[in-house]
């Protein structure tokens, strides 16, 4: 489907609700609410579903936008949902009912009726912004707060390589149009709960070099998560903090899981291919960022990560 | 001067030296740099002063721009140089001597004969892309790398609260011309010296929380500054880290200098006035961020800190 075509649709229909995927991120509440305030300048209904994985920090987005119980939605729409194993555990009654799902993940599943997929869009709040454009409506504050903070949150504040020239000029219009910008920027990008500071004075405590400074390795013991306080978000993305020392180019951040094993999180420079490494653990994943399960004892499985980095870059 | 009339002034004139700042950040090599290609662009002789502060991380942008011995220059022109006493070291001869300044700092001293200052500018690489459309010069690879890391940096990735929506436009618009954003992003904002990584391995285990963990304090003593192996730049900013910390509303870094006292870093939320409190301290600054410098005892200097942080908390 292409934009104008989304757009044809979306002007058509009435009685939206739009759908965020499970562990909502900024891109899927910042798209899905924007796409909604939009609609609603249409005139039309639309809600957000209430999925239970919002947090709080989310709110200033989503704020009169849920929908209320017994809300009876004509049309599903999906933001930012590649497949439908990632619709919140509540929302597993939507499965093959998605009537418009709009995504920027080339490897989405294709599952709903409709789909507009742009990999090329750094992210969802791209199009939801092209979208605003072909409908004529001029950008509410609210709706470029959640194109803003849509873009900004998928492309760790224009950081990662995925930014998009349009990404920035859309961030600069959202700017013009009222974003709160500077608030979105230190909620999203300069905010640590205590936990992920407990958890990153853990790791940079017990973070291990070898290889000549080449491997970085720590591990998280059932131990060390209970006594942290640390949930799986206070965990996220940990493995890029070490890979960010000069010389460093295999990060290896080992974590226990619930069930009683050990979830691998991989980074690598340009001399180690991740997704490689962790396929020899039946893992996989990209060529910098990979990631595999291992089961067993903590520190026996961070020993066999280390040693096949450690060959990956030549010390045997 | 307008930006009509310093594009006049660029085309009219020949043989330019261009300087940058003492402790060189982004803004000036980078602002520099592609105004030295601009006007090289234009048919001119260009330089850059060779700053004897300049570090390898810039070399990409300086690389074939520096003034060979025995440069002969008809012009000199400073880059995001607020004051003489900004000048580099060895070229204090220029006090008196600079024919144009292009700045973005409210505080310019106007010590040029000519001077572009724009505070509303998040860069002077944003004045630089102005300039390079005013003189008709398409925008070359090694110009757009110059003005996107100019404003990357000093907005730290688009982050602080100085980020206009021109500068990501122009962004944009350098990313579509070619600048290697992705390599400047690493080498910016994804890189960590191994002794910056010591520095805030060593912040993170000595970090003092008190007045219900408002107050997050640090001190860096001589013998750990030896030992870490820290430069200057290695302790850079380091008191926005702690500020980071959900519920942390003032943030203070106390670390020995070479002339044998201790210098004090403040970051502050909404409910401290950093300039307030270390004004009472001799020091000084802006409202969320300031500095001071105590002699004495590093222990006591720290506790008399902490406690009048304390004391603008309301804690006795």
């Amino acid at each position: 489907m292409t934009l104008n075509e989304a757009a044809a649709f979306l002007r058509q229909g009435d009685r939206y609700l739009i759908l965020t995927h499970r562990r909502p991120d900024g891109d899927t509440v910042g798209s899905a609410a924007a796409l909604c305030r939009l609609l609603r300048a249409c005139g039309k209904q639309a809600h957000l579903y209430p999925n239970e994985d919002l947090t709080p920090k989310f709110a200033f987005l989503y704020e009169g936008l849920l929908a209320p119980e017994g809300y009876e939605a004509a049309l599903l729409v999906a933001a930012d949902i590649a497949t439908e194993d990632l619709l919140p555990q509540s929302a597993q009654w939507c499965r093959g009912k998605i009537d418009l799902c709009i995504d920027h993940h080339g490897s989405n599943g294709l599952f709903a009726r409709q789909t507009l997929v742009d990999p090329g869009r750094s992210a969802v709040g791209e199009l939801i912004w092209e979208l605003g454009e072909l409908l004529g409506v001029p950008p509410s504050i609210p709706f470029c707060d959640g194109v803003y903070t849509a873009i900004a949150t998928d492309t760790g504040c224009f950081r990662y390589p995925n930014t998009t020239a349009r990404a920035h000029e859309v961030a600069g219009r959202c700017m013009e149009s009222g974003a709160d910008f500077g608030r979105i920027n230190k909620v999203f990008f300069e905010t640590k709960s205590p936990a992920r500071f407990r958890v990153e004075q853990y790791l940079f405590e017990h973070l291990a070099f070898s290889a000549d400074g080449a491997v970085a390795a720590a591990l998280f013991p059932r131990q060390a998560i209970d006594t942290l306080g640390a949930t799986s978000d206070d965990l996220d993305n940990l493995a890029a903090l070490p890979r960010q020392i000069e010389g460093v180019e295999c990060s290896i951040i080992l974590t226990y899981t619930k069930d009683g094993g050990y979830k691998a999180s991989v980074r690598t420079g340009e001399r180690v291919n991740a997704s490689d490494l962790c396929g020899q653990f039946g893992g996989g994943g990209h060529a910098r960022a990979a990631g595999c399960t291992l089961q067993g004892d903590g520190p026996a499985c961070l020993r066999r990560l280390v040693a096949a980095a450690q060959g990956a870059l030549g010390y045997v």
